[in-house]
């Protein structure tokens, strides 16, 4: 087998030339991709979920689960967090930051869970958190994102991640008017609350758990909020989180392009927001996101890896830690395709209005088995 | 507003003839609705589910709130029962029968819940119930259903709804052909076992709780398996299990026109499974279906009170109770107005290939408030 | 029928307050709403186009059209144009001029036709026309939009919609940074020619006729394109320009509030962008967009006449004119209704997180028979 | 080139074994694909179609233009034919017979055209062919299908393909019961008419260009007219006329498995019918269709060849020849890749509940770099 890549990544090497394979090797190698530490514990659906043997259900399991993660695929050197999934008072927090360090690990983006701030299950949270009309569940929804800036101090933490559950069941539940009010007031808040150095990756989703009309349904919601706020706020693209046909890619190459791409949630979806392994059923799809991503920056938008690349994915059938390897793998061969691709040939062929040739460009990179790049970026 | 509706009402009559606005009334107030038990209680989704004061969280609360729906609505003489959700034991099932009978009610439809069958949540069953690899997975989940059948013949209940969780999250995760032999077989199982008056309505559903390709995806998968069995398995349409813009009202149609339409799970939704309340969001829908059913009597397909007509909703926001009479009036609205359509007029202005007239006529009863109409038939 | 139609106004009034119901018709009569003139001609598909006796097929007969719509509705004073289908020449608009103005008609929006501009169906013209690769292409393309800018001077019209059939077949056809570049600049070009009062409306579109990606694909492309030109270009809805399940009131919410709605392409749709008759399927959505209006204008965002109000269907089977007056009763309807909403009760409800209430309150106005009110309001 | 094509190959025989490699090559090199005539005109949109230089424009240019394909690529033995494009004439018939031959090819399946029928461009069609509530219409949409019949026997080509552009713009335009009625009168008399070795393809599609309910909407609508017409009707499956996040792959396994499927209509799809390239955006789908063909031919459903694999794509943009090569070679390169899945290994892993490993079969299957199999098969 170890000899077989050898081969392989030969003729790799005579097909491209060896100095542009031992560069994508290293870009590959260097790709920093961050992985959840609930992603480490078995997902569950509305109606049931389901332990099973062998599976991580406490945060010292889970974060074990990321070390060894690490190990296998030296990628997870960050690990974000969510809480208060991952621990609520300063003990918790404290040896949360000694199981991090003992694993290699170190935090990396933290999220506040809003359906159940602060390990609260108030019945007065299915009105939403953020953009409730009640003034105490709001509060207590800052506060529970501004516990979160100080565990992100405590654990030298840089991005919060913005994701609320908030959303409505009926046109007459809220006012689109005052969803957008009270979401904008209660965002500013928590952005004021930021230091400095600190990022605000805004994330949106088109429906659920709200089922008629979410707080921030898609990326201009979310990237207004961003322009409100400030440059260090950004947009944040989860793979999953679109109506259904929707070019993800295109929303990538436009936000990456206005300066407001912060990252991604990445995972795989054939229906709605599945959460299903990253790249599994569209490969073509995370090809050309990535393709976008490479392309960006050679045009001088964000460097791919000052991107926060996350996976945040839902693990209900396989074993969690094989399919967050699996996917990360998936990310792995979408990159190293896109850094395959002929871009000056491809440019030609498209300023010439050739789209034949251009499209046999991407296939060429797309159909190449990129395999021994990767096993060689991993040793 | 008493003599307000009084003077309506006679406005209709002399619009449509009092004697068609009696008949339409009788019609309405003949309609049977079936409200399922689970219904009277909080529904949640999968990242929360918040109880509520008042909300009922017992059997026994939630047939009583079945009994007040049933005085405030005349509708819901029969309940829709989840077991083991409303009982495991004899001495449960004893004590529902008493439950139901003393707020005048009788069992309904029996849904056997194969996502935790005979209450166990085996982790086995996140590979499916009846069409797992597992042997045991699979005997289990058929015994649950021949349970239910015997919880059928406690109550006197004559209707098994069957719907399977069961779909993969990944394309090698089942074969397709494997998934479709052991469904077969299960389901010939549970079928063998009922008795003659016994009906078995069938489910579909395009995804979740999997990701990837459901057991029984929708109405094709669904009437397949009723041919096979036999005159007494139906199809059961479910509002809101198909894909993005499928055209519901036809598939009802189609069915009803085969024989093998059985009945309903009345919902709304905007995007996926949403189980909002029915007509909510798609009032047009929902008068379009019944215009269906209605015309599909009158052409000598099943009478409508001879389908079962059942309301399978998650009330997450609003007071359970209360959202259950919205969805069964709007359920007695778009039957009043489909009643009040002119369907001579309406084939002849299709004859003639009048679209103009056609729509005008529909449109002249979906304007037409019925309000008036559904307060009639109420008293 | 009038006597009847006397009756149920007297009801309403009894129900709403004289006052309340004279201001609806009020509003109702002074709704100004915008036909085009293609819409009077018959529409196809890409598999054939039909015509039918006595259907327009002459510029001079779809203004005559329009005429007549507008003696029939009382709506519809301004045309909107497309060009060059309704003209080329400067006698061919000076004719043009003759037939409004003989009609009692103005000049509405100002269409140009970019994939035939200036009428040339040149084959470089399916890699694009603002956005082609191709200098010659993009230059004749920008040129044809000045042309119609001098066409509004001509015309006495203050408005230019931009609709752009730009995008690409395959990921390799074009970069999608080339894209924006390019649209950028040419829509820069154009807004710069305009005069200072008028107006550019930026429609969107998610595909067809590209199939890969459009070049202004959602409402946050049009969006930022209308914020980097100034605030004489603002962002116009088509409602069957969105991805399937996109909840359209949510966008036109967030438009006004932010001052960046323009107006709307009224039409209905099932699937796609398939242009039937406002309302026609959908009317519980057409309801939720004017409430949106009415209570947009109530918090002091832009007053619904001031927006573009224009219908742009394709009348494939109907009688166009009969189809076109189908319509704009069904936008009459359900403004009517959105005006009858209590709005301070609803506002109340909401305050107090009750739902139950807060629909009741919808549905009670959508429920409202309000034909009598329409009749009204055209005499 | 040739030489790194030979070491990869190589490379291949030591991982899967020589014999395997060589069953694969010799599989794909005798797998038959048909192609369409028009194909290889310029397709166009509803907005505009552009002719462009050198792209086929007769009937004789697009025969050549076949005759081109199957050298360069040994497919398309057969060609679709669609009538009256290609002909209305005996003469016309028998020319087209000549070229055919003169190319080395022969005639495939035979589509008659429904909304042009007999080439008569009739207004009354806006209302349907086959389904026409106008008997005239009606009659001549039958009479076409039976001079395609002709036309079969003429050409000897044994398979005739129903597709109808019928469906409705409103509830109101025709009952579904009508619809239905009138459908399956008209195919059963064009079913009667054919020979005995003649085969009848029924399609399906979900919309357009009736945009409210078309007559065949759907695989169970289509097997269903398959099934009460007898055993030499099957359903044709276009892999673009499926309603959004539809799992298509799920649909022709049961088809297989039912021994009602007939063949494909290949194509790929962004949004609707985009009749793109096919492989072009999803080459995992694609894979995935070709694996259940695989999985089902192995377990004793239909041979791959005995099905019709058509492909059907509109070429609005790319060279229409180098299209429909880049199509090819996406299906023999998802064909390539099911066959080398290690089918008896993945059957173990699902009968195990060990979806990791099967996941990771199909993956090894799919990142192989087939090429050098298809150059192989090629030569």
């Amino acid at each position: 087998m170890a000899d077989l890549r050898a081969q392989q990544l030969k003729l790799l090497a005579e097909t491209f030339g060896s100095e542009r394979i031992d560069e994508v090797i290293e870009r590959v190698a260097m790709l920093p991709v961050e992985v959840p530490s609930w992603g480490f514990g078995r997902g569950g659906t509305r109606f049931a979920a389901y332990d099973s043997p062998g599976v991580p259900t406490t945060v010292e399991e889970r974060i074990a689960a990321a070390g060894r993660f690490r190990e296998l695929t030296g990628k997870g050197r960050t690990v974000a967090l969510h809480f208060p999934w991952d621990g609520s008072t300063p003990d918790d927090i404290a040896r949360l930051a000694e199981w991090l360090d003992r694993a290699g690990l170190a935090a990396g983006s933290i999220n506040a869970n809003l359906f159940t701030p602060r390990g609260v299950l108030d019945h007065r949270l299915r009105f939403g958190s953020l953009t409730s009309p009640d003034d105490e569940i709001r509060a207590a929804s800052v506060e529970h994102n501004l516990d979160c800036i100080e565990i992100m101090r405590t654990l030298g933490a840089d991005t919060l991640v913005l994701w609320l559950p908030d959303g409505t069941n009926s046109p007459g539940q809220m006012s689109l008017y005052d969803q957008a009010v009270r979401l904008e007031a209660a965002v500013s808040t928590i952005y004021e609350a930021l230091d400095d150095h600190h990022t605000l990756l805004i994330e949106y989703k088109y429906f659920e758990p709200g089922m008629y009309a979410t707080a921030i349904p898609d990326y201009a919601r979310s990237r207004e909020l961003c322009r409100q706020l400030g440059t260090r706020a950004r947009v944040l693209v989860d793979l999953g989180h679109h109506a259904p046909t929707t070019n993800v890619e295109q929303i990538v190459a436009f936000l990456l392009r206005s300066g407001d791409l912060g990252g991604f949630h990445f995972n795989d979806s054939q229906y709605a927001d599945d959460d299903l392994a990253t790249g599994s059923l569209h490969p073509g799809q995370l090809f050309r996101i990535l393709c976008n991503l490479v392309e960006g920056e050679r045009r001088g938008h964000s460097p791919i890896d000052e991107l926060a690349l996350m996976i945040d994915q839902s693990h209900n059938v396989k074993d969690p830690l094989a399919e967050m390897i699996e996917s990360v793998e998936n990310i792995e061969t979408a990159y190293a395709k896109a850094l395959l691709v002929d871009w000056d040939s491809l440019h030609e062929a498209q300023d010439d209005c050739d789209p034949t040739r251009a499209d046999a460009l991407l296939r060429d990179a797309f159909l190449t088995d990129v395999r021994p790049i990767l096993a060689e970026a991993r040793s």
